[in-house]
């Protein structure tokens, strides 16, 4: 999206960078499509808005960058010094809504950047880079549509369950992004207007429910009615301080009051997937993001709620409801293909 | 989609059939997209099940064919008698998810009508006719897009609020009809779990509020919470006996209480439209299907909440909900500008 010099040789590696509400992960990607090497560092985060916090991640986004530029893997696929010019392009993913002009207009998950101005913050401290800005979740399908999961499907569902939901869709082979670009936005379907306030400032969206941050309200939910006492028992005895991550470990150490509310956050997705099938038809749904790691947990539940729940049940096609092939990493490979060609397309 | 003989001179009439849960309505269509003449019956309804009702309903559009056919504007636009080689072909839109090849699978709003093959059942009655069976609201939204409200418009939802909802997606200039053929069916969107049944097995389906048939049961439930007494006393004393009907009877006759109770349709009808601009991020909503007759009453409420409800609110690009060009003809208009041109694209 923004100039900047160019040559044959930034064809060889393109790097990827997601920006999530609680790291920022990179990675660069060979000419065949192979990540050759990845980095991360935590999203910053505090009391700074605006500008002010966007200096904050923009720095984080550097930090990224100038690791990726130092890997010997990146050298070692880029012969003959690139220099400057023929550095790498740089394909930034953020959750929220981004505009066809790569602008973000609104981005819950991220609420201390709003109204920031991605490109003209990065360039300033990266002034003769180039940057394509695109959101998180169509970065992800793109990714999974051209290498992993989605590979070979023309309708495509790709889901990323992380801190909050992303959403991107693959319709009749090709990645839509709607009448002006924000296409996707699935988490904040309201499920519930009676719901817990989500900070998109309504209530009860999907992903108040079905995602790292939903695993975290469930469970104290659960922990505040007593149904979790071993958990409570084990991170201080406060059931306000409970988090999602407490509830994953004491259910994958075998605690059943725990793998009942991860169950619960899964059948949650299956009910959102089930909404979604009914509106789009897919054929495949690829599911990304951290609650992944724990997918063991939930995605039978998931899978059960949606055969229960989608209109026409067992007289519809079966769709396959699976992980993302590129798990956590999707969202920066898809930002690293989309840099290099230039685009979703 | 089916054979059957062919001129160049059937390309003057076409003729469109929209079976709905309350009536079947038929319209003959100029070559240059007018109606010529209209013909209507109610849809058959009673205990019978299966191929039996299915053949009540195929003899229900042989009887509006028929009306078609005798018409004289009909005549009168087919120059030189066309005999039955040169008959107009026929576009019948169903309620429900039809698949790719015009099998209806699943058809909560014509449950009689389940596992009917009316291709059989139509060509036994009309064994000389060509016909092609679609889904309701994707004819209604090609007609619109085509011809009516969504006319230059890249991304418009269709939504028609009849006896249920039916839903139709134009994506990037054209219609989309999903990997099996069912995208659209968003009157399935459950809304609440725990909501009342829906004829498609399921609970709290949107199409439980924001329909006809959900603003006879939020009329019911209004009325046995006696906020309906004048309405109540209208209709017989009781409460259980209260149909959608009476109440906006009563709305457009100047009560406050059954204004309300439609008010409360509309901002159900906002609820699903905000949750489908998330996924989809359309520049036009249309609005087709009876519901519609009493637009006036509602059409706010559901343009408010669609605006306080969908993410990103005053930051993201207006869209303009809008009632259908071709009011409840929209349907029959898409099913004869399929025919014509032998599918929907």
């Amino acid at each position: 999206v923004t100039a900047g010099g160019g040559s044959s040789a930034t064809a060889d590696v393109a790097y990827g960078i997601d920006i999530g509400g609680t790291k920022v992960l990179g990675v660069a990607l060979g000419s065949a499509g192979q990540v050759l090497v990845e980095a991360r560092v935590s999203t910053p985060t505090g009391p700074a808005h605006g500008d002010a916090v966007g200096r904050e991640v923009a720095r984080a986004v550097v930090d990224v960058v100038a690791q990726l530029d130092a890997a010997p893997e990146v050298a070692a696929a880029q012969p003959g010094s690139p220099g400057l010019a023929g550095a790498p392009p740089i394909g930034i993913g953020v959750p929220g809504m981004v505009d066809r002009e790569g602008g973000l207009r609104f981005s819950p998950n991220l609420p201390q950047a709003h109204g920031v101005d991605w490109h003209v913050l990065l360039s300033e401290q990266m002034p003769r880079r180039r940057f394509l800005i695109e959101n998180d979740a169509n970065l992800a399908a793109l990714a999974e549509h051209r290498l992993g999961a989605g590979r070979g499907f023309d309708h495509v569902l790709m889901v990323t369950l992380g801190t909050g939901i992303g959403g991107a869709l693959i319709v009749d082979g090709r990645l839509r992004v709607g009448g002006h670009g924000y296409a996707g936005e699935i988490g904040h379907m309201v499920v519930d207007p009676a719901g817990p306030p989500c900070p998109c400032g309504r209530r009860g969206c999907w992903e108040r429910y079905a995602s790292g941050g939903g695993l975290g309200l469930l469970a104290r939910e659960a922990a505040m009615a007593g149904r979790l006492p071993a958990v409570v028992a084990l991170t201080g005895g406060d059931p306000e301080s409970v988090r999602g991550e407490d509830v994953t470990a004491a259910a994958l150490a075998g605690d059943g009051d725990a793998r009942r509310v991860v169950e619960q956050v899964g059948w949650w997705v299956g009910f959102g997937l089930a909404n979604l099938a009914c509106v789009l038809d897919p054929q495949r749904i690829v599911l990304g993001g951290g609650l992944l790691a724990a997918g063991e947990l939930w995605l039978d539940a998931a899978r059960a709620a949606y055969a229960e729940l989608v209109e026409g049940g067992p007289t519809r096609e079966p769709v396959d409801i699976v992980p993302a092939a590129m798990g956590e990493r999707a969202g920066a490979v898809g930002a690293a293909v989309a840099a290099r060609q230039g685009g979703l397309w």
